[in-house]
């Protein structure tokens, strides 16, 4: 049995249960309350010194980082793939899975918002103007990109769903609970919202979580 | 040919120009201040509709997204490898290459600060505060964990170059040039500066380049 510390609604943690889900792996849910600090408990340090979720122990490895558990899930358990096979196209969905990954989630995480607020005295105003900022400029770059590329179709590529699905459903999620204007991204919402209806992405969904409130 | 686009200073084309160099691939440059903004030119966003550095063209290909970038040249160009074969070895190099594409760099590049300063007022000591923090927190996590896997060499994983020491020598360098202290990390930094004397890494550093001020 594999263990992921996660947080319901971490949307690093919500990548890696839509990957489990997906494939059909099984996994025992360990909650680590990012509110409550629990992150930097040295009980939680021990397991994973990033002190960041989510984490997974599969067969007693810890692996950390999301995007690095997604490559490593599907490489261990191949059915049904998430990547394609082709190189060109596994770059195609790694840059789109990064826009998500290393353009917008960075900057918008609860510990940045929290720093923002305690530190540098951002109101809640500030921090909805940051957070929209980043979700805005990451979401243009990803429209323009499936619009450029044109490679699209239920999915980011073609009809099969990928890391670029996976990453993009909890950051539409997240920007839609933050109230940004979505209205200039028609294609990336609609193929956020046909992956989140899938049965298996709507089965780990944040409010499904026992640890959700 | 392939084309790079590339800013001496930017660390995500460093990072692509190191996995050229040490595979031995030619490129040609193309050179994008950022300073001057040359990435938001139409002319770069027709090329690169995200808007971002560096782009490679690879026979015809448009190549976005430096991680993404490194996993393509090692999926085509092999020789020499930059991730190892063992699924747990492959999770764990990129896990380290993340917490530097990840939880660090996003958080410092030339976009954030010039936003920093120009929307939220940030004076020359606070941009140094909010890059410092960040590197200090990312490279606590990268020492942390080299720590407690315990599998370094010469490198981050053995003694064979990795996509880790890729993404950890630029990251590095921008840390020293923010004199950001360092002193907590000797494992870290003494691996990022063995890579970065390798002639082929040498061969590709910021001010070895056309564009460098």
């Amino acid at each position: 049995m594999r263990t992921l510390y996660t947080f319901f609604r971490s949307s690093t943690s919500y990548r890696v249960r839509i990957a489990l889900a997906v494939k059909g792996l099984e996994w025992e849910p360990r909650y680590i309350s990012l509110p409550k600090m629990e992150h930097r408990s040295a009980a939680y340090m021990d397991i994973n010194p990033q002190g960041l979720v989510p984490a997974l122990i599969d067969g007693g490895l810890l692996l950390a980082q999301s995007l690095a558990i997604l490559e490593y899930l599907d490489e261990v358990y191949p059915e049904p793939r998430i990547l394609p096979d082709d190189p060109a196209e596994r770059a195609y969905v790694r840059g789109l899975a990064q826009i998500v990954g290393c353009d917008m989630h960075p900057l918008n995480n609860i510990r940045v918002l929290k720093w923002l607020k305690a530190r540098w005295g951002f109101s809640d105003d500030d921090t909805n103007e940051w957070y929209r900022h980043w979700i805005a400029e990451g979401l243009r770059a990803f429209e323009a990109t499936l619009v450029r590329e044109d490679r699209h179709g239920l999915y980011c590529l073609g009809d099969a769903l990928t890391i670029a699905d996976i990453c993009l459903v909890p950051q539409v999620a997240n920007a839609r609970r933050f109230a940004c204007d979505l209205a200039a991204f028609p294609l990336t919402t609609a193929i956020a919202d046909r992956t989140a209806a899938l049965p298996a992405v709507e089965s780990v969904a944040p409010q499904t979580q026992a640890d959700a409130f």
